[in-house]
């Protein structure tokens, strides 16, 4: 929906709505059953509500487009993707909650393992938090400024990191060093313009910094991505009139929710973790994201069985997200993540819409196949806020 | 289809369309049964075109929005209703066979009763059209002019009236005072810009105006809506070369089609004497749209059963149409209007086009449900012209 017929017809109202993300969520048959990941879970509560509730399946992009998750989640917040550029580092520092500033470039890293020119491991065997952090405390120790820009480096989570780049000069165009596959050598970062030079030059610096202080270790090459600056986004309450709520375990994804405004709450880990956030909140919030990262993190590993199991967790938390009564739950995804392709697909998500006023589909369960059967056909997931909003009787009458 | 790929490729030829308009058709399932309205209905012809048409969902002019008559009967005729807008007040002048002039700002007006500062009938009990015509030419003679502006009032129908501001400063930009709910206020219209100050000016004169001249009255004041001048529209002889005749008994709808420049032929109130109209100029007109109101009036009141009752009737006279062998023949809805709602909604509207040459989607019947398997899945209103013409054959190929 354009922003302006969206201002035209927005109204604010009590009722509550939780958007359930459960990442990567869909899949591709497996060879034996012919069955895919959601299929062969054993999911009560979505199946009995994909009867009452409408389903479809949402295009994240465009067709064929595999997004990462950036873009994936600006579509299902209702933001342009391909208008609202958000980088991989900008996301991992307000997961963070690291204040970028005006000047600063962010660049997500993985620790990686170099071993004779070649990316042998790009993750360093998926090192602890702790021992990021003793890393990190090391590199900050001793790279502290390069051609007087301001290095600033950040642990995330196991072999993530975050550095910042403050300086003015410090301005995006530049393009990333991770192969994507291991066995190749890392790639060389180019300045995808002319501005962006001095910071180009300044990443290799920093890169070669980094290869002389941890040579010794097994984490020993930084891979960076996303290189970028924070963008401006409309918060939900600007653009939806919605006081809204993120609960996420992963750090990127309360990055992102930070961007669209909304409050980050505090959880922990677990799925049980979220659901117990989201009880002790559910009177103080219109909206609520709830996200899992489990389904990608499996799908991305190519472990079909534990995606499986995880997604009877999502089911089981569904269930409990029902008792609350919230007026509209919608459970869907950012992106695919079949096992088979151990990353993130093109396929559109399962998208299934619960509320009084949605059109009962009779689906015989929630399912890829059985989505594409719904009210909404396949449609795009930047629409996914609009249905949210027209089910929750937000949305006026347009025109006479 | 853009304006400019259907300038390349329209045709003309000696083909017949007619499409059939059932107002507020698609609704949501009566607690009891699971059924729509539609469901529910006994639809012997629809059920049997359904087998041999094609079908789908139109979304008149976007997920999860609510139209109004105006830009869900735009979207129908195939220009962009967030491109072209209609004011309600231009739509009931048209429908009355007042002639707009370029000075003129038209607005609907209600009838309406006031109680202690607030409104607690927002159509006067549904006064009758003989009782609205008393009202207005006590009001005419009463009324006549504030400040240089000249007063025109005029009965629609019901409750309903018209009234037109003649002056140069008539311009647009007022909101409207109408609370659309009982037991509020009345909203103050605002100038919604500098230079629409003078025209709210007039506006509260004439509302003042209008209690002091039926302070007796069980209708004693007006609820304006849709403050508008005349759009220009290019017409379906200029945008598809057809000559096309309305037949619709309700007069904003005759407005509309005679804004697209249909031809309105002088019907009866009920379906059957539609019927006999059509029947008449069957051999006179290239397209006809014919238009039933009382679904969207049924479900409206959440009248469920009367809305069953009138869909039972829409599928009889759709039998007689198909006995007059036009070469397309559509079915479907401006909107949704579940009586469950009591109002306009944002579900999309069933579809169904027959012709020699549509794929047979052997759907089990006609319902929205039941057509959102069919071949158009979901899609946008404003397509369904371009498919009315492809399926007459009207639509030469693009490129070589």
């Amino acid at each position: 929906m354009e922003d302006a017929l969206l201002k035209e017809i927005i109204s604010k109202n009590g009722t509550k709505i939780v958007l359930v993300v459960a990442d990567g969520l869909g899949g591709l048959p497996s060879a034996e059953t012919g069955l895919t990941e959601l299929e062969t879970a054993c999911t009560p509560n979505l199946d009995r509500l994909a009867k009452r509730g409408s389903a479809g399946l949402s295009v994240p992009v465009g067709y064929g487009v595999t997004p990462g998750s950036g873009p994936s989640h600006l579509a299902l917040f209702g933001y342009d993707p391909t208008q609202n550029r958000i980088g991989r580092g900008v996301l991992e520092a307000s997961g963070i909650d690291f204040d970028l500033q005006p000047e600063d470039l962010a660049a997500r890293g993985n620790f990686a393992t170099l071993k004779d020119g070649l990316i042998v491991d790009r993750r360093a065997g998926r090192i602890s938090t702790e021992e990021n952090q003793r890393l990190c405390a090391i590199l900050s120790k001793e790279i502290k400024e390069i051609d007087g820009v301001k290095i600033i480096i950040r642990t995330v989570k196991e072999h993530r990191f975050v550095v910042i780049f403050r300086g003015k000069e410090m301005v995006e165009g530049l393009s990333e060093n991770d192969p994507e596959k291991e066995g190749l050598a890392p790639l060389r970062i180019e300045s995808l313009r002319n501005e962006s030079r001095f910071a180009a030059d300044i990443a290799h610096k920093f890169i070669y910094g980094v290869t002389e202080v941890l040579k010794a270790e097994k984490a020993n090459y930084p891979l960076l991505r996303g290189f970028a600056k924070k963008p401006s986004l409309p918060s939900f309450d600007q653009k939806y009139f919605l006081r809204a709520a993120a609960i996420a375990s992963y750090p990127m994804y309360r990055g992102l929710a930070r961007l669209a405004g909304m409050e980050v709450l505090l959880t922990g880990e677990k799925i049980s973790d979220e659901l117990e956030t989201l009880k002790k909140n559910f009177q103080d919030f219109d909206f609520f994201y709830i996200h899992i990262k489990k389904t990608d993190s499996y799908g991305e590993d190519g472990n079909f069985a534990a995606k499986v199991k995880v997604i009877e967790e999502v089911d089981s938390a569904v269930g409990e997200i029902e008792k609350m009564q919230p007026d509209v739950i919608a459970v869907t995804a950012d992106h695919s993540t079949p096992a088979l392709l151990r990353g993130h697909s093109w396929h559109p998500n399962p998208f299934l819409l619960i509320s009084r006023y949605a059109m009962p589909d009779n689906l015989s369960g929630f399912s890829e196949r059985e989505c594409r059967k719904g009210s909404f056909g396949a449609f795009p997931a930047t629409e996914i806020m609009p249905l949210l909003l027209a089910h929750s009787l937000r949305l006026r009458k347009f025109g006479a």
